[in-house]
């Protein structure tokens, strides 16, 4: 007689994988990533998280990067529950926080209503922690008393609206999805008077090949447009930009210049 | 002869604790902790946090809960700087992200300029992961392009010009430090119209005394102000508040209701 296998029970984990360093991961995450039976991940999480499964577990790939889909959003929903109810333990594991701007809430709502159990583990958010690991603080005694999240990517290809609201307030604006739209975004700022607000891009942010971009609205766009890669990027627009070293150092040219990073591991 | 010590290297790591649960900790956290021979912590993170640490590690409690501050700020950055000089390496454990509205930026300054050097552990806020854990992404599909974090406790004691901004905008609005100005700030979202507009607040998020109430601007400050705790909490309006569970099963009282939670560890 074969050993009886214990009944399937499927649930789903939404984990947020950090902004790219895979230290940058919560404990609660790596003990889901450790219990799971199949793990599906995007483009955006770290491939050394994958590790973190046990040998057993089932690694898909469901692709994801700025421009260039791999799999549509329903297609990685019905794959969740048919993985799911085949497995058991699916960890959906999505670059950054599952919850913004990464559709999470459509997957959880999707598996719920098949019948799956979903759990949320909160990863962190690129939107704080990148600027953050560049020295800049979203808000700072006398900088900003706020700071506003906006995707520049709307669904019917315009410029969301809260783009031109954020050029008129004094948060810190933290823009995701936006880098192909720079020169359009900073010639809003512009419109409002605002071309010699501080302005920072960063790209690859908490990995070896991080780049960074300090200067101002009027003048970070042209560069960063030729010499950026082809991957997403974050933009920060506000005068918390001035917390950045090379602020601070007084050493910041006229002309922007790249920042060279380094993250201890 | 004794032993010859090894010269104390002063060194500073700010580390997001994250907002309560203490596997909400980074691994790279966690990895700090390990290798801290003194840490200075407040009354945000958690206790358990402190068993990360090695036996010689000196712990320091240097408070700060809303309206009650047991050290100063300026005390607080001298201590870090003295007790690195002291002893190495020091960690300073701050409640959810050490950048936002935490005053890290302040204690990092305040060492870099001691000749330390000081390296960052972004942490999980409670801005996003607190709506998160009820189900409510910031920002989703239909419901919210944007979000826009503000602090209701400015300098000068008044409420922040964003507040005024804010409720004309269409960002989902997350407001920290606001608990005791409920009402005031209900009132400023019922002055643009939007008294019927779907609000939140959560005192304790994810802790096992997490509590969170559900409702509009209009209904839901008398309730939250006679039942909440001393604790600090945080606010959510707008349409995002939907996607909770009460809203989604229909369920939802034209009287609010405290929603009863359990977040498996």
């Amino acid at each position: 007689m074969q050993p009886k296998q214990p009944p399937i029970q499927p649930r789903l984990t939404l984990v947020g994988a950090g902004p790219g360093d895979p230290d940058l991961i919560t404990r609660k995450g790596l003990r889901a990533l450790a219990t799971a039976d199949a793990v599906l991940y995007d483009a955006l999480s770290s491939d050394a998280l994958l590790d973190e499964t046990p040998a057993h577990c089932q690694r898909i790939f469901v692709g994801k990067r700025a421009g260039c889909h791999y799999k549509r959003q329903d297609e990685i929903n019905e794959l969740i529950v048919t993985t799911a109810l085949e497995y058991g333990h699916v960890v959906r594991l999505k670059g950054g926080d599952p919850f913004v701007f990464g559709r999470g809430q459509e997957e959880k709502a999707f598996a719920e209503a098949a019948g799956i159990p979903v759990e949320i583990v909160p990863g962190i958010s690129s939107c704080i922690s990148l600027p953050e690991l560049q020295g800049v603080a979203p808000t700072s005694r006398g900088y900003a008393d706020s700071f506003w999240v906006i995707t520049a990517h709307t669904r019917n290809g315009g410029l969301s609206d809260d783009l031109f609201r954020a050029a008129r307030s004094n948060a810190t604006v933290i823009i995701l999805m936006g880098l192909g739209r720079l020169d359009q975004i900073c010639a809003l700022w512009d419109a409002e008077g605002k071309g010699a607000l501080p302005a920072m891009v960063i790209q690859n942010g908490s990995r070896p090949d991080e780049r960074c971009w300090v200067g101002s609205v009027n003048d970070i766009a042209p560069r960063v447009l030729a010499e950026r890669d082809k991957g997403p990027g974050i933009i920060v627009l506000g005068e918390t930009v001035r917390q950045h070293a090379d602020f601070v150092n007084g050493d910041l040219r006229s002309t922007i210049r790249e920042v060279a990073t380094n993250h201890p591991s």
